[in-house]
């Protein structure tokens, strides 16, 4: 199969024009109908994104952080509010860890060139900008290295499930889980991509089937109460989910479905992958029970309202360690209990989205 | 709780006027909105909302398609068309097994008033109205009775969780897995009902929460993909769905979904009952295997074709037996390993739902 990269855009990039920095990125709520690209210089209208999805996946909504307060700086730079600017983007949405790693990486940035009422706003704006720059590289090499240590899990002719879009539309470029499809996809094994559909905001209805389509690899989508007679049938050869925040223990919160998916998936004896960088570790946590879980507005579910009805809407799932079958960083793949001994001893370093 | 049964229409009814029959149907298309009864006594008319889910449930199913061959007779009798028209009506839709079991019971039904030549049109209207009346009064004896029966499974203060719609508006009247339900709650049992959404053609969001909030039973919507989150907080003490077809072991058809939920309840540990009157169980089919399962259309699940992508769409799954604590009918509920023993023997008088 002809792989088609070049119809995929990048889906955050912070940009300069002058002295001018700029985001430009994809609004996701309008896929698959129409792609649009955003260019603004408002750090508002960037949170406002990350708020109602028009930018998601845990990566992506780190660098959009990121660049949210290069974007403040650049516009409204005040040394004494950095700090409270860095709170209020980092709280935009609490499961997904990399968007507080990502802003907290700027505020360190930012503190590492020296006492913040000396710095003129051009030394700010170049080092944000060059920051941002470097953690978007730094984002799509560690997704090529998720890929290429994921593909080598992959069986040829193999047929994929994914839930939600850990896709290049969830990353700076490339994705998690669809960047092992891809490279598998590049060695020729992929035979075909099941999409779970993604209720109630559609990920994979909308953006999975979107971003697999523009590259050319053969599609299904299903709804996600089809995932058990796929793999009853015999259809589904491996499960591949990102992640929002994987805990020391392995433990994994993602889109809420991943639980039930993972679950079926031990019972169907197929293996079950998390592809995500290692900035999705949250190594201050012992287990998913501290995982704060999104809840998100009945709406979402549930069009006209019925008197008498209301609706469970929680925006994620915490899959235990024991239905995981390997978590694939850019480092490796490990067994979900070998996560703590890979990279406590070194949580120093991890902070970042390291470069492999 | 107050429950307000009065708010809750007979879902196909079987009417004279003089010496013309037509059929009151609730037109389920546009629930929840819009609460319409339509009349007609038009066969086509019947058997095109079964195809197009204006009528739906696999009891309700089987009652419409009677109705529809009375309707026939009423309007177009022509005593050696019966037969093609029967078989006309029985394939309409092809999964749930009381569509052409009911239509067999009206034309045995006929062929014992005697030779088919020689009967009046007025014999054969009077023989098929009285049957299809006798029909729905015997569905709304067994429902009640599968309540009955159900309630006494439930503990107090019971959360349950259902799939699709196996309530009243899937019968005549008064349901089968929402029949325990309702009869769990006039006992003071319920709590709360859970229902998925059921996607793509959401019975769970349109109908079953549309006829719980009408008879007053608290109701939370849910996605599908959020029942292993619920069952992983402790949230439903017990899962009820209804069966479109059981084999003789217990592998039982139901909506697509359905299988999926039962593998989480027994990860759960809680148990997954079957409600269904006798009619659906489908003695000639030794296990599950040998059940059509319904290809729907891709336009349910994929409003706009996106090139390169395809749609898996079953409408029905198969849980094996092993996942069903037991089978609930109007004659008890059952292991399902005890259905053979407990039915083959009696399989001659099984056809019809017999009343209790």
């Amino acid at each position: 199969m002809k792989l088609h990269f070049e119809n995929l855009p990048k889906t955050v990039a912070l940009q300069r024009c002058g002295s001018a920095l700029y985001l430009e990125y994809i609004d996701q709520r309008l896929l698959p109908g129409k792609l649009t690209i955003i260019r603004t210089s408002d750090w508002a209208q960037v949170t406002d994104a990350i708020k109602h999805l028009g930018i998601r996946g845990a990566p992506a909504i780190g660098l959009a952080g990121a660049a949210a307060l290069a974007l403040w700086c650049d516009t409204s730079w005040q040394p004494a509010a950095v700090e409270d600017v860095a709170r209020i983007i980092a709280k935009v949405r609490p499961t997904a860890v990399n968007l507080s790693w990502a802003v907290e990486r700027a505020l360190k940035h930012l503190h590492g060139l020296g006492n913040l009422a000396l710095l003129s706003k051009d030394e700010v704006d170049n080092a944000l900008f060059e920051l941002v720059k470097t953690m978007q590289a730094e984002d799509e090499a560690a997704n090529r290295a998720i890929g290429g240590k994921g593909a080598t899990l992959l069986k040829h002719n193999s047929s994929v499930l994914t839930h939600c879009n850990a896709g290049s539309l969830a990353t700076y470029y490339y994705g998690t889980a669809l960047g092992v499809v891809y490279a598998a996809a590049e060695q020729g094994k992929i035979k075909r991509v099941y999409a779970d559909e993604t209720r109630p905001v559609g990920q994979g209805a909308r953006l999975t089937v979107w971003e697999l389509s523009r590259v050319g690899i053969p599609t299904t989508l299903i709804c996600d109460n089809m995932a058990a007679s796929l793999m009853a049938a015999g259809k589904v050869d491996a499960v591949i989910v990102g992640a929002d925040r994987i805990a020391r223990n392995g433990d994994t919160a993602n889109k809420i479905g991943t639980y039930g998916v993972a679950v079926l998936a031990r019972e169907h004896g197929i293996p079950f992958y998390v592809a995500a960088p290692s900035s999705t570790l949250d190594l201050t946590l012992a287990d998913g029970s501290g995982i704060v879980i999104e809840q998100r507005s009945e709406n979402e579910v549930l069009t006209a309202p019925i008197e008498g009805v209301d609706v469970y809407n929680p925006g994620f799932d915490v899959t235990p360690a024991r239905y995981i079958s390997k978590i694939i960083t850019q480092d490796g793949s490990f067994d979900p209990c070998d996560i703590e001994k890979q990279y406590v001893a070194h949580s120093e370093e991890l902070a970042p989205l390291r470069s492999v």
